[in-house]
């Protein structure tokens, strides 16, 4: 099932279909910043007016987080064969901290661009690697610690914010209930200067390899948007290139706000090149499992070595953050003999194999320093991954789970006495009661870096319905304080995800993670319900399926009951049918006058006082039976 | 789309076919009370044994709660045309509390009777009512008050405990997380005694109706299992009798605990008869539905006298819960004026028109004791309706909702004072932060009344999916004490559930019910879980998909990637491929003997003492940036 490359340059629709298509009633705007290179992507969804019974007021736009990019830009020209435009490389020049290099420092980069049989898959390759000035340190990190707010800080605060200026002006923020943040401070707009600060404190990360221009800047952090990520990526089993950029349109059109590329199988090197310039959002990977392809699959023979060279093939093609296993101790390894479930985690495994193999401390953790030194030549940021992550339930918050964590609370200061940003991994499986557990655990650990968790799943017994096990897990360790949740598709511990469960469990994810913001109180998170729930109520039907998460749903699941146009207009629903509405009622209440309140008022006391005789005249008796 | 008579009886195939399938690898069992006729059901899941290379021990079977009544009994024989067998009919009998009535009570059931034209579709009427006894109160609370054990206390017991006592003495319970119980008070046993006693103390409810003795006992009360119930009937827009017969059977298949028929649109009688005789679970309805059907959809028109009646015509049928919405109270009315979605409860929307209309007390308020006489005559349960929950996010623990459930509560103690059991219903749409309030309130106004809630939604914004934005809160109030949860499907404000909405819908219900049990720390909870999860480790993959939720999603899901049969015994997925593998090396670590351990820690140990030396060497600069 891998590509031939044949069929995939002769494929003539490279570009899927489905990703480019503008969402109803949608417009993509940009809200430019201090500079015009500076343009914020949005998609602002325009609503009809209130009916005129109702009022026949304007509803304002509705302005949401667009990860799409410009595939769903009509101006802009795709050609997946060309990638995206570098909207960062002005920046990243200005900057004047880096060079571009003659040729890619990582010998297995240049053996295949040397091999002529991958010359028909291959990117066609207009992109010259760039990397840090000798001494120069080009993180995001390094620069907030500076005092400098770059234009990727002024570009996030801008994307965060939604034009909630706008929404405040119209009076639109005040009827929102306050959130409970768990020590999560979160400002009423966003600015640069506290974008910067976040970053120089530790406490967010924008994730932004100077070797993906194309990428459009945002920001992981317990104080902003709750973010969520799309696992993509080819296995020794199945999936094509064309399938793998097919999904990443496909995942970022629904929201996704990185991608990681997992991919195991063949070809993993020409894959990602397509897939780093056709992203509009960070990609993270897990460069061990690289590393161990180039091995033939035999973990004992990787060496630091070949790990070395794998983070800086991938560094100079612009992945922008590294899923790095380097808590797997060698003396936590023992630890997870007793557990139900043993290591999970696949990069955890390979190291804890490696580990038992040469009797030696993981390479990743004695070489941490070395990583360092590369991640800042690129401005990569470190994923610490949870190796020893739990498997099950039964493992959910155990000494090995939490022996790591304190390891990655070691690293994670390492890694920012670099000036490298770091965000942390954490499960997995996890029973409600123990996810708040994790989360302190984490902040205090880590030093508050941001938390980056596969759900948690908060049981095991429904496979094929992870996505909703994990959802749970995941809106709750949202509101506790995690800045981003990995997805958990339907097709978690049984195959590999096709589109239809890549976009379910992005879906779901955009749930969880709007349930947070809900939570935590973000400022402006109630605006998009709120005026889901007012179009609602106004019967303003084609509004409800275009500010939903998945305005194709919406509007097929009400067709399959109410097929005809006319319906959608109606004044009344399949629910209760067109006799009787509970909407319409409600608008009766709103048309009751001062005068009419009162007098409901008056009889309500009046039968209020008669209930209470009653009740009093039965009162010795009332209790006499409890 | 309703049923014409003569296609529901040319229709031979009036069982739901996919509804009698057995379950893969399950039997039904059948475990004794005290007495020969106490039966309780349970599914048994025989699990294959470890394979030798791992152990190779036998694997105990787990039992699991089986909602799915005589259908999935291949010894039983099936005629819905017949109904299934009066089970508890002796224990009712045996009182010798009741009688027979040599008619129904009800005028409107009497016409319905005389009317030839519906002779088609009426059910084979066998059934004669049946009333307490003059002065009688026949309510499993009255004989928990007295001190009576019934059988119906018997029932669930053993019901409740799943075989526990096995799977205590095989060892399996010992490796379980400790819950969070928020002040529920779950035995490590349920005895017939404690069900007594919660029952009296009317912190738990049997819905049992006399006139319903077809039903599989089952209980509904903070320290016990969480249940879940599925909605279905007709609508004026869809839906015949032989489709809610097949939603019935096909939702408790899947685990649905009661099933609440909700029909508004023809022949709701006939209707509720072919389910209430069909049904093994208990069935609730919302009264005033049929009533507002009975005048004409003209809620002004609705009398005391109607309502009366109907409430008759239904305890004579058998049902076994009724949603009243008595707390809508004239004064609460104008407080929903202000509110983002006004009333979006049905039930209480009709009050509320008819409270306005008449400038009136609701009239069920006002006759509540009299509906108490109703409700002790037959033990049907109240489930005092939230008519006022909020519809939107915006709306959630507002005055007008919280108003209501303080008259909920103090209606519960008169109900109480008649030994009427009563849950209590609840929200909505609730955004995180404010779920624990509302599980906190209604149990300190309610005396600790059951909960029983509608997800809730926690966020607005996603139609098509809020049987997740529902189920992640429909877990944490499960988790916080709320005894019944009310499923939503993916149609929920679109559309009308299909078959595969309902499963979706009890699926993603099951899994917020078991995430509740599994943090309250239910005894036995986690044997499930640990059974999938060793069966996960043991690459056992027929295993797997048995003991899930959902066998054949599970099933179809990993065909989909590995389609072999060989692929079901292979010790890989298609997550890593056959090469590598992380559960083959967690079996490594496994098979580590005490001196390769040892050996391990004298490494690492020497590791971390270099660690530590270049750590103190860097010490003095480690923060210097931060």
């Amino acid at each position: 099932m891998n590509a031939r490359p044949e069929d995939f340059l002769s494929n003539t629709a490279l570009v899927d279909q489905a990703s480019i298509q503008p969402f109803p009633n949608s417009r993509k705007i940009y809200v430019t910043g201090s500079r015009p290179d500076i343009r914020v992507p949005m998609r602002e969804i325009s609503l009809a007016d209130t009916p005129t019974g109702l009022g026949g007021e304007k509803n304002q736009p509705v302005y949401v987080y667009d990860t799409s990019g410009p595939y769903t830009d009509p101006e802009a020209k795709i050609d997946v064969r060309k990638g995206l435009a570098a909207i960062r490389q002005a920046w990243i020049e200005e900057r004047q901290d880096t060079e571009l290099l003659p040729e890619f420092s990582s010998s297995f980069t240049n053996q295949r661009l040397r091999d002529p049989s991958l010359d028909a898959m291959r990117f066609e390759h207009r992109y010259t690697p760039r990397r840090a000035r000798a001494g120069m340190n080009v993180s995001q990190m390094h620069y907030a610690k500076k005092g400098i707010i770059t234009p990727e800080m002024e570009f996030v605060a801008i994307r965060e914010n939604l034009k909630l200026q706008e929404a405040r002006a119209a009076g639109l923020l005040e009827s929102q209930h306050a959130g409970e943040s768990f020590g999560a401070s979160i400002p009423a707009e966003i600015t640069a200067e506290f974008v910067r600060s976040e970053v120089a404190r530790g406490r967010a990360i924008i994730p932004a390899n100077i070797n993906h221009p194309e990428s459009e800047p945002m920001i992981i952090g317990r104080n902003f948007l709750v973010k969520i990520n799309g696992n993509i990526g080819n296995s020794a089993v199945t999936s094509s290139i064309e399938e793998e950029v097919a999904k990443l349109t496909w995942g970022t059109r629904w929201g996704s706000d990185t991608i990681m590329d997992l991919s195991t199988g063949k070809n993993i090197h020409e894959t990602r090149e397509w897939i780093v310039r056709n992203s509009p959002v960070p990609i993270g990977t897990v460069p061990i499992y690289q590393a161990l392809e180039k091995v033939g699959g035999i973990a004992e023979d990787l060496t630091w070595e070949i790990l070395r060279d794998t983070l800086i093939e991938q560094a100079e093609q612009g992945v922008d953050y590294f899923t790095l296993h380097a808590g797997v101790l060698l003396r936590y390894v023992p630890m997870t003999a007793k557990r139900m479930t043993g290591i999970v985690s696949r990069g955890g495994s390979i190291m804890a194999k490696w580990c038992l193999a040469h009797h030696k401390e993981n390479f990743i953790y004695t070489h941490f320093e070395e990583i360092c030194e590369i991640m800042k030549a690129y401005d990569v940021s470190f994923s610490l991954g949870d190796g020893l992550r739990p498997g099950s339930i039964a493992d959910a918050n155990d000494a090995a789970q939490f022996g790591e964590l304190e390891t990655l609370g070691e690293l994670t200061k390492i890694a920012w006495k670099h000036d490298v940003q770091t965000i942390i991994e954490g499960p997995g499986h996890v029973p409600m009661q123990l996810i708040k557990e994790n989360m302190d655990k984490q902040l205090s650990e880590c030093g508050e870096a941001p938390f980056y968790t596969l759900g948690p799943l908060t049981t095991d017994i429904a496979p094929g319905y992870d996505h909703i096990t994990s959802g749970i897990g995941a809106a709750m360790i949202g509101w506790y304080g995690c800045a981003m949740l990995c997805y958990v598709t339907p097709k978690e511990h049984l195959g590999l995800p096709n589109k239809e469960d890549v976009k379910t469990g992005i879906i779901t994810y955009k749930i969880a993670a709007h349930a947070a913001d809900l939570a935590k109180g973000h400022p402006g998170a109630q605006l998009r319900d709120n005026a889901m729930s007012k179009a609602r109520f106004e019967f303003r039907w084609e509004d409800q399926f275009n500010l939903g998460l998945d305005p194709d749903t919406a509007r097929s699941f009400h067709d399959e009951t109410l097929p005809k146009e006319s319906a959608k207009v109606a004044h009344f629903c399949s629910m209760c049918g067109p006799k009787f509405c509970s909407m319409k009622i409600s608008q009766e209440v709103r048309e009751l006058d001062d005068s009419q309140i009162q007098a409901i008022e008056v009889t309500a006391a009046e039968g209020m006082k008669q209930k209470s005789e009653e009740f009093l005249d039965q009162g010795s008796e009332l209790y006499h039976k409890l």
